[in-house]
């Protein structure tokens, strides 16, 4: 298995600001493998508001359960992330775990279980032992420090190949907050799962709903328009928590107030930059890949086609291979199911439009089709002609190191 | 590019008996290759009752646009498929291309053009230089003869590894009829597409009606529950022809006459036996996969969710590695979309249950498991345990062959 850092991945690691009112610590529990640093802990000084998005498997993980049972209560005082387990379709015990870590949690920060927000990545359906975190989390409580987001966002990878973290600032009511956040996904050993969980935390305030309202916005045009290999984990969270700590700014309760345009405009960029970074990483990815499809006849129609073509083994082959086959396009938009009219189908290359009114373009050039392809970051777009429906979805190209990665260790 | 046998393949070709009333001949056109064997000829000695089915894709080819066209009329003259040129995506000079070829075989046949049927197979985009065909098709017309059906099936063949053909037997009304059938697909060259064509003829006297409503019956457990890598082609053909030449079967014409139970069996029979012979062909493929989902909600939901378990790369490649991940089959199961009870999930690979009330199962045996994994056949199945609803999904495993297949080679 190969360790090398992605070679799409950015090229220095984002220097963080601190988040008032948040406090981070890593540890080693010993979850997997010894030794190994497996668990982080985000604490808040006092009760944070808390919005929450999660994967739409039909069959979620035991700590994606507890979270979103918990989400109606609107607050959080901490979050326990360990990777090495994902707690998944582990049936009573997992519960039992989930419940066993929470106490443990509750205790060690000073509130009840409904306060407390669980996130596990790693192996699914091997029993999780949470009385391994007995013995680290009250220390991490004890511990955790405001200036600590990179390495936090460290422990929380599997094999992410590099830690993803990013950061903005906006304005609300003319008070300056900052948003952090870390994402981990994407990396993957056989047989764990690619589970991408990403936690943010600002010290803006705001209140939860409008925090929710403002996270599940954002997640269609980030954390949803990625895909790495279509397969869905049982495990994804995104997380949202405001401490409400920066100086003077008044506490914002409505979605729609529009003191929130900027932040949710640094919300959304921050989701982004993160999902975008989850891409990146995409085992055995060596390029990236935008795909765009316009005149299709609804955003929802344009999603589909722009998933079809994303997911597409053909097609994200022929990336790996850097061949301009413009008919696997033509395929993948044909298969979506999404009304389409192919006598009106256009496609392009990055600027290069290689197909037209239904068939291969006039000006067809394959040597300026083909230095497209041999780019790192390669723009594929699809016109339908029949609509104004558009969307756009991230993905990698599809390699014999993502067999490799995937197939070639035993469980 | 590895020309080797598919390990999958049939151990020996199975003999052909002829169909009265069908004669085929193959020519080398140069549609691509010169001296390659890539023109195909079935043609009836009377006009044949014809039934089809095609692609579900929304960017059709020109041939399916055409045969689609002509099934309402429902009688056959001559069948004319051609390799080396799919014909989509080609725009008007498509549509021209699919009507200089129909007017020269049903000029080489004695027919309109109306009783015309056409199947490409190969490159997309590329136009199709219909005039080769000029040259071959009154030729093949006249030396076409009964005993042909293995040369006929190598013929369509493009980066099959094995040319594909079967047969059945049947009674109707106490008369003896034969069907037999060939297909192609999923074997693959970089940039060519897979496209699954198939033809079948039977010496059967049965109306054009009831010969649609039995092979659109069929295809739901065979040719549609094949998956190779989820790539719908824009071509996928299904034709079926019945010459009415067995002595003395009085023609069917309704659909539902009992006097046909034995001839759909065998129709199906025939069919499934064609899929899965596909199905071992896959591009880069070591393992057949027969994916079983039973107690869910209904049949359609059962089909959803093996079809996401037989399309998820994560599972494919993890049987390809010969490792009993069915973490990963419960994850597929999940993102299908369909009603779940995780708590109720069980899992079996082979024999050997894996998991079962949403947890491993208690007896379970890496050993075991592995055993089963190492087989060239392998069976997955997954019981909801919430419904009645059931079904069978084939695919194969998702190899590093499969990868520089689609990936490696320049168009």
């Amino acid at each position: 298995m190969s360790t090398a850092v992605s070679p799409l991945a950015p090229k220095s690691l984002t220097p963080m600001p601190v988040i008032d009112g948040v406090r981070l610590a890593t540890a080693s529990a010993g979850i997997k493998y010894k030794g190994r640093t497996d668990v982080m802990m985000m604490i808040f000084d006092e009760p944070a508001a808390v919005a929450g998005v999660f994967t739409r498997s039909r069959c979620p993980s035991a700590p994606v359960d507890f979270c979103r049972a918990n989400l109606s209560n609107g607050t959080a005082k901490v979050l326990v992330v360990n990777s090495g387990n994902a707690n998944a379709f582990t049936g009573k015990k997992g519960k039992e775990a989930t419940t066993l870590t929470a106490e443990t949690a509750a205790a060690a920060a000073g509130c009840g279980t409904g306060d407390v927000y669980l996130a596990s990545t790693g192996v699914i359906g091997e029993p999780l032992d949470a009385s391994k975190f007995a013995g680290v989390l009250a220390d991490m409580a004890g511990q955790a420090k405001p200036d600590f987001w990179q390495d936090a966002a460290k422990a929380i990878m599997t094999t992410d190949t590099y830690p993803k973290v990013a950061t903005r600032g906006a304005t609300i009511d003319g008070v300056s907050v900052t948003l952090n956040g870390m994402a981990k996904g994407a990396g993957m050993i056989a047989p764990d799962m690619a589970t991408m969980l990403s936690f943010i935390a600002t010290d803006a305030a705001i209140a939860a709903p409008a925090l929710q309202a403002m996270l599940s916005e954002g997640v269609g045009e980030s954390f949803n328009a990625i895909t790495i290999d279509s397969d869905t984990s049982t495990s994804d969270t995104v997380l949202v928590f405001a401490t409400g700590k920066a100086p003077g700014q008044d506490r914002v309760t409505e979605p729609d107030d529009p003191r929130l345009d900027d932040f949710r405009a640094a919300l959304h960029a921050l989701m982004k930059d993160l999902a975008l970074q989850i891409v990146r990483d995409g085992e055995g990815a060596r390029k990236m890949v935008t795909v765009n499809v316009t005149g299709a006849e609804s955003d929802r129609a344009a999603f589909e086609i722009a998933r079809s073509i994303a997911n597409s083994p053909l097609v994200k082959t022929a990336v790996a291979g850097e061949d301009a086959n413009w008919g696997r396009v033509v395929m993948a938009v044909g298969k979506a199911g999404e009304k389409a009219d192919r006598d009106r189908l256009a496609i392009w290359f990055g600027d290069i439009r290689v197909a037209f009114q239904g068939e291969r373009d006039p000006d067809y050039s394959e040597e300026h089709a083909s230095a497209v392809m041999r780019q790192d970051e390669i723009t594929i777009r699809a016109d339908l002609g029949i609509g104004d429906g558009q969307a756009t979805v991230y993905t990698c190209d599809l390699t014999k190191e993502y067999v490799a990665i995937n197939g070639d260790y035993r469980s």
